[in-house]
């Protein structure tokens, strides 16, 4: 596999083996250098506490070259066709000149990086593409994990010169909540039933799609799949006005014969001009960023709690007062609070 | 109403007004007085932080008097007669020596103290009854907040000689979860159904009773009642066996008969023993105390948290940093770590 292949993992520095300074990284980076690109965010989804201040280093001095692109959530079931919609559509839009990043997140799953990187082979084509970068995280992590990494992930693509962002996630869970609050456009895609109902969406996920897409609507699924549309026309339209001011499309699409992909990407553009024109856009963002810092924020405290070894033994002589009795809950909570904050104080 | 009505709710001493010292309402505590203890648990339920260390000290002192008795948690859903029956099983228990406190707590709800009084006069014997304390609490804070505050009033009630605690709460939300974790035994009411139907409880609740009692099972409605109990006996034999050894019965009652009331009783008096012989009811209250130890701490970090002025300006100020892409958010919140962790510095 070639150095600049963009869908590897870097591995971490082994022992013996150098870290980068920040300031190496971020030239790499702003040179949209996608191996360097590889390795910082292999830092950033680091467990490892050594790692958390280079990436906060490489981070501060991206921030003020992101922002720039447009970020689009992808979500639906599995087996709804992500992977070759993503790949047809990736390959259209850069045709048109653009960059495109696209992250896969899957929170639900605990599956090594193989089987991952073995269903990503899927998008064959952009893959090897070098205007794409294209980067699965297996982590079988905390949604609030995941969240700050994937976001951060953002932020150096950006940097990277990428100027349009997928964000792809399973349809299960509360990850389509998640990557609804960081991406501007959301967008569903479904399966035609065999008839005209819905497919079990919840309601939930639906009130969030900026457009839904039936994919798969070709041969003789096209049918289905207009009469799906139509029963997802209906039951968006029962959902009171969004505060951007955009009316979510429903259209169906096909991988397979490249049905309404142009359509789709229109759509998003059209989006990104109303928005912005109607300020939502700016709007969104600075809520989206506020929001960012105050779960980072929540993060850090429960990072810093979790990896204290002498907060941990003080709880556990705690822990023996408490239960004979010799101090309440409450009192104990207090002492533990008292020696914790004299703990940082020390490594401050 | 008399000064030692048991069912008042005392007010925080107001300006001007003293505060009595940690030692003063221990001693009429410990002396089994119900307004001391009624003025103690207001001040535990207070959100005021100036009493938090008084209220602490009370309990601290109160802890190694507290834990001799049973804990009861009863719940249902609206309408299914728990007061009723709380009064009439609470009149029988005192009257074979006991003292019972009932702690009625509803975080669902915002009512106010008046509407909450009004519906526990319908204990009026009980609510008089010199052996007997009843405590409405109509916090409608946050799950937690409540959590903690009802752990602390049984201890309080314990030191004060109360050897039989009820927890009542109203079958809804999260509440039935978060009581079944405070008492040694939890006792389910429902009613009877129009036929042989469950009526509706959920699977998790069912899994956390102790007893489930068919209420109101009297007049016509005694054959329901009946049919009603094989359906629970039947779906509760679906459980796998519980790890305190106790196969939890399921039983008609009537608060206007009096039918089985005794039995009912007997039933938590058996569990007693058999979990005391075989230490499951050791095990389980010194679980408990852990659990009630990390969450008061967790309660006590988001306490500080969102009681800091300073902590809110800094991270206001950080925000419009992060907004203007001048840092990312991770960055950000390290530097607002750092900058509360030296403030708590201060204060300790």
């Amino acid at each position: 596999m070639a150095k600049d292949s963009p869908h590897i993992n870097p591995k971490l520095p082994e022992k013996g083996q150098s870290v980068l300074t920040a300031d190496a990284y971020v030239e790499g980076i702003l040179r949209g250098d996608r191996y360097m690109l590889g390795r910082a965010i292999t830092l950033i989804e680091s467990h490892a506490e050594k790692y958390r201040n280079l990436a906060v280093e490489i981070l501060d001095q991206c921030m003020p070259h992101a922002g720039r692109s447009i970020r689009v959530g992808i979500t639906g079931a599995p087996g709804v066709g992500k992977s070759s919609f993503i790949e047809k559509l990736g390959l259209q839009i850069i045709e048109k000149g653009n960059r495109l990043a696209v992250l896969a997140i899957d929170p639900s799953s605990r599956i090594s990086k193989g089987a991952i990187l073995g269903d990503k082979t899927r998008m064959e084509k952009l893959a090897t593409h070098a205007s794409a970068f294209i980067r699965p995280s297996a982590t079988g992590h905390s949604l609030g994990g995941v969240t700050r990494k994937t976001r951060e992930s953002i932020i150096l693509c950006e940097a990277a010169g990428f100027n349009v962002i997928f964000v792809e996630t399973v349809g299960v869970g509360q990850s389509e909540t998640a990557v609804s609050h960081m991406v501007d456009f959301f967008l569903l895609l479904v399966l035609a039933g065999a008839g005209d109902e819905l497919q079990g969406i919840k309601r939930g996920i639906m009130e969030l799609a900026d457009a839904i897409i039936i994919n798969k609507a070709d041969g003789e699924n096209l049918d289905h799949a207009e009469k799906t549309r139509m029963a997802y026309k209906r039951a968006m339209q029962l959902f009171p006005p969004k505060e951007s001011g955009w009316t979510p499309p429903v259209m169906t699409a096909s991988a397979v014969s490249g049905l309404h992909l142009p359509e789709i990407w229109n759509a998003v553009e059209e989006y990104r001009k109303l928005t912005q024109k109607n300020k939502y856009w700016d709007r969104k963002r600075k809520e989206q960023l506020r929001q960012w810092l105050h779960e980072s924020f929540e993060d850090l405290i429960y990072q810093r709690l979790h990896n204290d070894k002498n907060l941990e033994n003080e709880m556990k002589k705690l822990e023996k007062e408490v239960i004979h009795a010799r101090l309440s809950a409450s009192g104990a909570a207090l002492l533990l609070f008292k020696s914790w904050v004299e703990g940082l104080q020390g490594k401050n």
